[in-house]
């Protein structure tokens, strides 16, 4: 089972393709940040969004795949921009004809680490061992991505046992 | 020269088509609503927004295009959905290869009605007048729409009279 998980925004969208072995390990297949220069007008960064997005779900070949929730911040301006990236990255999912779940970033803390509060570096520490990785993944949103990708392969084991039972 | 003016959304995507004749009239060419029902999830709504879009563009192949800027109101909720929406509409006008303009609410009520501070009624009105019609158009995101094509086309106009002096 192969999951892409995809950490939104505008300027830095983290992406993590994860792989559940039939032994139940996990390994990171690829990840990193899809970025977009600032200097860009809007619709053009959303479209190298939507087809660099594109691109890798068309080489990886995913079967599922996870976003975060929109985290309602302080900065409504920011809230917008991310949510314009966010709504291009639903398409593209849509459009690859993925199932796709949304986790709240604090599910996606819980699932990781077991622990819905955990801190940046202790999620990023956690992504590096379930993975086997020698390294913390960078940048940070590709650990995000990781992230949301491995709560998502824990959610489809879980649903697939309800199901069984 | 033929306009399409888009006001955004996720619920209700208005939209209208109006086309400047050698005369300087205008006249509407097409106007209306995409409608994406609230039981869908909210990825299924995005790419019907698109899809929906994309054909509109494709039928009557408009020579440019504008969107009205994002309002940041209060209800944060309400901003994110609006603008996850925006994103794709930006997304399909970027993939139809049209030139895309960006104005503010108190823009379009300057440019269509002379004055930034027009009530809703009055802007309907203005706009049924302008376009000749015998009625105000419906529904009222459609009329939102039509104005914001209005108001492209006159900017369009000016800014080919700053070029020739």
């Amino acid at each position: 089972m192969l999951a892409l998980g995809v950490d939104p925004g505008t300027a830095t969208v983290g992406y993590g393709f994860v792989r559940e072995n039939p032994d139940g390990t996990m390994e990171a297949v690829a990840y990193g940040a899809i970025i977009t220069p600032p200097s860009l007008p809007m619709h053009e960064r959303l479209k190298m969004i939507y087809t660099q997005l594109s691109d890798l779900i068309a080489q990886y070949q995913p079967e599922r795949a996870a976003v975060e929730s929109m985290f309602f911040g302080k900065n409504v301006t920011t809230a917008i921009t991310v949510a314009q990236g966010r709504g291009v990255i639903l398409l593209a999912l849509t459009h690859a004809k993925l199932p796709i779940h949304e986790y709240k970033p604090a599910e996606i803390k819980e699932s990781v680490s077991g622990f819905g509060a955990a801190k940046k570096e202790q999620m990023q520490e956690m992504v590096r061992m379930v993975l086997n990785l020698d390294t913390i993944p960078r940048p940070d949103d590709a650990a995000d991505g990781l992230a949301i990708a491995i709560t998502d392969l824990h959610n489809a084991r879980y649903s697939a046992y309800m199901d069984e039972s």
